[in-house]
């Protein structure tokens, strides 16, 4: 018997992949938990029937959400991220050696355990002694933080569910003040190609919020439609450019040039959250 | 009812397509075609159970495939298309105002007399006096021409089935030959994140024939991954720099910029098909 995972994209579009194995599945107490081994895609995890991160193009994502504000800030040691209960931007966050603190906050306890438990390739950076995990709801404990972070991450699922509060402009207005002086924040912005309205209307809340908001871009093939955005909210520093020496940083994705050119966006991408 | 058109991206990776209404069917001498309305997509060309071309991101494809080598060819005059046969390579071809003459060569004339009746928005350059449409083996073509294009564009299917011919290393030398001194070609050479060694396969069939090969990227949401290579062989200018002003082209999705984008690969896509 074959065993296949369907999720539905959008209205009218949906990908299916073949699962081998399933790993585990539980409801936890926000959503419903599946993590599958498959074929194509190696080990996948999926919330309310939406994949959040696969193996084999997690490094993407990550790379892409993680290193362009964390390369754009001159020094980041206090990092937040918000969601990213899969660990995968904890990771990245903690490449970094200026970082003194991350500090993950997710709603879920489910999804923290099961990745320490079924997601080796996403939870190395849980037993970091730099690594703080707080189990809380994002829009609240960043609400209640003043000038604490250099560097805030919103690692979000979709403007649904559990996640859509993380999309609001009152959330942007927190992060603002949760960052220190020349902080910024990157959160993930959904598909600028398929969803152009959501991300207008994501960037315009961002843009409204921030003196320096920019979008930007990438190749995140198990996403609708393959192609991502994330929005970078600056309190000075321009997200578009490095400005620091990685070090000894491996990248898979990254590279300062692929972050410059993740800012270049074609005419009707640009001109749909830029207008003009 | 629900009528679902459905594609298999790679064994054990799907995307479905509801349709709204089937547009055409046939048999032609080579595939089976189909032209479909979707709410989702719009209207789409497919061959074989492969989607080729859609309405809502046609624009992706055409325009990286076509100007990064136009626009980086000092005077491209003489323009050949193998395969394309919708027609909207052949459109973007023709916004040059270089260009003098625009030769298409299909193997299936089945495929552009579809395009002609049913894809309005793709086959605008068939009127046009400065193309010329031949119903031949692309492969064959190509061998008997002797210096007589500024640009070849390999606009294929994938590689099996009539698309095969297409990535061969035989191919690729009857290009070079069909070149004029200067001249360039551009394929599609499919994507880079799930089908890696088929990528530096084909790249390196194009590296071992042309002085300078580059590989480039762009997004294509309904093409598998959603994220597309391309393979430039030239012999001589640098296909990662555009040398002409583009007049009042109006773009979608191809400037400057996004050209010298194109070309910046991550490391991992870098090294598969430059080593090192």
């Amino acid at each position: 018997m074959e065993l296949w995972f369907t999720e539905e994209w959008v209205p009218g579009l949906k990908l299916s992949v073949q699962v081998k194995n399933v790993v585990h599945k539980e409801k936890t107490k926000f959503q419903e938990l599946a993590v599958y081994d498959t074929e194509t895609l190696g080990r996948i995890l999926v919330l309310d029937d939406v994949i959040q991160t696969t193996e084999i193009d997690e490094h993407l994502y990550h790379e892409c959400l993680v290193h362009v504000p964390m390369m754009s800030h001159p020094n980041p040691e206090e990092v937040l991220i918000i969601g990213g209960g899969d660990g995968g931007s904890l990771r990245e966050v903690l490449k970094h050696k200026t970082v003194k603190r991350a500090t993950l906050v997710d709603i879920d306890e489910g999804v923290v355990e099961a990745s320490k438990k079924f997601l080796p390739q996403w939870n190395t950076g849980f037993s970091d002694p730099r690594a703080r995990v707080i189990i809380a709801n994002g829009l609240d404990f960043v609400a209640q933080a003043k000038e604490e972070y250099d560097v805030i991450i919103v690692d979000s699922t979709d403007p649904i569910g559990p996640g859509e509060a993380l999309f609001r402009e009152e959330f942007y207005e927190s992060i603002k003040k949760a960052l220190r002086p020349g902080g910024m924040m990157a959160a993930q912005t959904e598909n600028p190609v398929l969803m152009p309205d959501l991300v207008r209307t994501i960037f315009g809340r961002v843009k409204k919020v921030f003196p320096v908001a920019k979008l930007y871009t990438g190749p995140m093939p198990t996403y609708p439609g393959g192609f991502w955005s994330y929005t970078c909210g600056s309190l000075g520093p321009d997200p578009g450019e490095p400005v620091r020496d990685a070090g000894d940083i491996s990248f898979r994705y990254y590279s300062p040039e692929i972050h410059r050119r993740a800012f270049v966006l074609g005419p009707e991408v640009a001109k749909n959250v830029y207008g003009g």
